[in-house]
């Protein structure tokens, strides 16, 4: 079959697209047949080096598949062969809480991932996706979708009436974004280009901030929440903006730090988390069952990923790269 | 001024339209020309005497008034003349938990109600309406809008994607139905008349069961959810009803119950509570805290509350005959 | 191997001792040499047929045993020969929400349970039981503490400072007067035996009310918490005693519904539910991770269960009857 | 009457005790004749001009001060002559969340403390205090015991089998150990001094480290946890502590930045809160409610706050200078 992998070294010259032997569905597994696939940002680490460059190669990177079963292992009652799926992240983490244990088994990170025509996968680690979706729209749930629902739904736990910060144009904001909206909550984009400023309104936003026209883009928060400051912010912008966030964010409000994003960050001041008695809480994609939950709720919100741009899985150095200029607006799709 | 008021003894007949001497702003209060007023179904139970028949008469009776404050008593400094407000229903809860003392604080019960041209009101018994309302729908949210937000909201902690069951189209249900829209999540809707039910189908119900032509509606709501049952369920029927909806909620879900019109409610067989890991958690009204929150959700979301029809205050007794015949669809006003 | 049957028909007299041939540790199971098993109530309703008359005879009873692992079977690498475990209430309920499938893997009703020499149970459906307990102390965990804890402490939130009520002296109760005492509670006690009220102040009870002493036994709460009711009541008691539960708990406090002896309740009217904002919770059992939980506490505390008398299996009978007599303190126990 | 002030610049040289003429209990207000103070690390910040050196002076400092009220201003009917009360640090936060006007509200900051004979609070800033506790005891708790409370019990919701981490013996971190053992939790606590980890371990730490012979403590709180490091951290101790404590918190568990102590931190490096799900909140004293919270805990459990040394009011100075030694184990108390 035919895979994506980084081989030899890390880098993104390093990405290549081979064949492998077709796996098959062992014990408590299945097969997919993957159709389609989604780019994270994490993805773009990964392939780098700069995520965990003691991962062995050569792997197969990608978090976020989904296709259809084509065969059951041993022991699977709960699937069979035609179910259309999408890959947990973690394939592990059920429900619950993350344990050490459960952490160390993301796909395309831990164990190779889902760039590739087929892939085996736990039966607790797959679950079917929202039937008005196309396989493109539906591969884009299982990293950044999951990482905004468990943010500002799970944890969050936003309401109708709160106010939503949301940084930049990519997957995770996107859905952030879309989420806030679905739950009644008002939304601040930020993005350094106008067109992309005039998209996130047309998808719910009140407000958009050009954050290069506009430094100091807390101050214009401030302004736009009559001085208070936004309930929730979905930082996922590094070091520097996340101290920005603190003056943006109201007293007794929430910031979630995503991802990978802000790996970079560091020499953050912390004082304000305890002067304006701010929750600070890291967020690392969810479990199953938030999944679960959030396709419920896609599926009957109608709600429509924003599917960016769409390569064959033999352009996907090219999908890296369009990743890596940072172009894109929601998320980047390989078609197998 | 003119107000209403139940004189003499109990009973529809003994709703009068009269005149009283136009009250004064006290320490901490403020003075309120009241231009519109909801009724509630409480204030029928106040009125026929079967809400609390040692409420000593002649009592103003009514909860929810909208008007303009025309005086502020010594001491208060966070209103001022010209404010468009509306009473809270317990004029001494602000926020925190209702302990006995502030139980005891209701409009229209404890105390004179807003039934009259003029009322005075505490200063922490006030809230900014939202301003895309008109007078008369802004009327109907101290009680109902708000027994149906602390309901889902603020204790229910609804999430897009959940399933809620409302059940006829009185005040409190159809705001429940709007709240859960907002909020993302779907609604199924209860009544005895076709036209209502395609009435909340077109304000976002999903799915409406007639209840005469179903009895046995509890499993009618089971197969709109594959064998489930509901996650939330807003119970205002009294008798007969609550059994019923354990049968519809899911295991481990959660039944509201709602005002006055479970008063009725006895000989209830709780065995389901335990079995099914149910939730049973009574909801009256709410704090002024909750009316803030439920505010902003109203004036983000521009959402219009249903008023079913308006009636000049002389024709206040007419108004709550309207009521008794439970023909109504939403809120009935008064307009002074 | 010995065990416990109920055989032929229902009632204590068809509690036999007999002979089954021995399990063996399927796939995914280990086998469990058992040492010591307690009763709980449902054991005894389960026996007379007022559990659910249903269930194919003949039965193993029981749902708590402790013991030793003898033997894995294939695919089993959590745990090992030796371990000493207890087994879990619900097989299938790991953690997370209780489902309907989930529901029907119970010991001793859905599937024979622990009154027997060896059981099979599956290697998520037991679990590690703290170090410092005897196998009979320990046998007490499993259906009535987890009961306890999870009312109190999973769902109940309680925190210092708060008032509990528990009623009677059995298992459930009694667990549930440790758990209270344990996270800085006051607790009030109820029992109809003074000698009984003197052993729950021992253990730590601030008060205890004789109900035959005093049938308004609500108004001795009140008085004893200056007119407020207490925060929480672990309500056990049946019909009648979940209306004065509602007289008992303070505006906006918690009463958690437990297990089968409120089977017979019927009659009530929850009115006062609304008018004060109680919260009603069912609670059955827990799932394994609230075990895990509650074994961490017991065994940082040293918390030791209240066995209340040791029976040998072959006099199985009798501890059915003492349990039904009513006569006990805290657990009853069998030993093999 | 006598006072504590900081008079002409900052500097522990200008805090004078000198003579002030003595308050009225304005409308809303009562006078509490002060009977004993304790010292907070934000106090002596205050005088150094190192917590905000626009604080106009001269300043009386002080959150923390009980005494009895000798009169009550126009409109005061809670409270009455011979009351014993505490202040509460925020003068105007009751309830609710802290919001930016409650929190411009501190005695001895953003308004003249309590170290002082006579002061005039307000009838919503004083709360009762344990009848169990002196008046030095009782004046340890409006901010040290109430900050560790709010950490631990009221955001934190520890609950029994819980590990905390607690940095130091001032008066936070031993209030928090008080608060952990009370809840049933497991405490370890760091420290410099062999003599004074023997200390916690009499008021009930399971475990104490020596960070100065033990550097890298993360380390040893990991292996007293086996592996898994403690489900809470109350954070007090400035740069370099927070990223040790981000390792020595269990993924998925929590922070508590705590007070000014923190002030210094700086250069912190965000990513382990979101790779390991971290949540970091920040803890600002507490509201009155929570106050009476803790001290209906602190009444029913006999709690006895740790005085390390009380000095008379004339010594303010030399109370300061312990303070800055960091010799102290608990509260330092000035007695009038």
């Amino acid at each position: 079959m035919r895979v994506v992998e980084i081989r030899g070294s890390f880098g993104l010259d390093s990405l290549t697209v081979t064949d492998r032997p077709r796996p098959e569905a062992g014990p408590g597994q299945v097969l997919v047949k993957v159709n389609a696939v989604s780019l994270n940002y994490r993805d773009l680490l990964v392939a780098k080096g700069q995520y965990n460059p003691k991962i062995p190669l050569p792997l197969i990177p990608g978090s976020d598949g989904v296709g259809e079963i084509v065969a059951v292992g041993p022991g699977v009652d709960d699937w069979k062969v035609g179910d259309r799926v999408a890959g947990t992240f973690f394939q592990a983490w059920a429900e619950g809480e993350l344990t050490d244990d459960r952490a160390r088994s993301t796909l395309g990170g831990d164990r190779d991932g889902v760039f590739a025509e087929y892939v085996a996968l736990e039966r607790g680690g797959v679950v079917k996706v929202p039937a008005h979706l196309t396989d493109e729209q539906a591969a884009t749930l299982p990293c950044a979708a999951l990482t905004a629902w468990n943010a500002l739904v799970t944890r969050g736990k936003i309401k109708a009436g709160d106010s939503v910060l949301v940084q930049g144009t990519g997957g995770v904001s996107i859905f952030a974004l879309q989420f806030a909206r679905m739950m009644g909550a008002r939304v601040i984009a930020t993005s350094k280009s106008d067109a992309k400023l005039r998209r996130v309104r047309e998808l719910g936003a009140s407000d958009g901030i050009n954050y290069q026209e506009t430094p100091k883009w807390d101050e214009a928060v401030r302004q736009l929440t009559e001085g208070r400051g936004v309930d929730h912010i979905v930082e996922v912008g590094g070091a520097g903006t996340l101290e920005r966030s603190f003056k943006a964010v109201r007293r007794g409000g929430r910031v979630s730090l995503i991802g990978v994003l802000a790996g970079n960050a560091a020499g953050v001041n912390p004082t304000p988390v305890l002067m304006k008695g701010i929750t600070l809480q890291g967020i690392f994609v969810g479990s199953r069952q938030m999944f679960s939950e959030m396709n419920r709720a896609v599926a009957q919100s109608g709600l429509v990923p924003v599917v960016d741009r769409v390569f064959p899985l033999e352009e996907a150095r090219q999908a890296f790269a369009h990743m890596e200029s940072g172009a894109h607006f929601g998320k980047i799709v390989l078609r197998l």
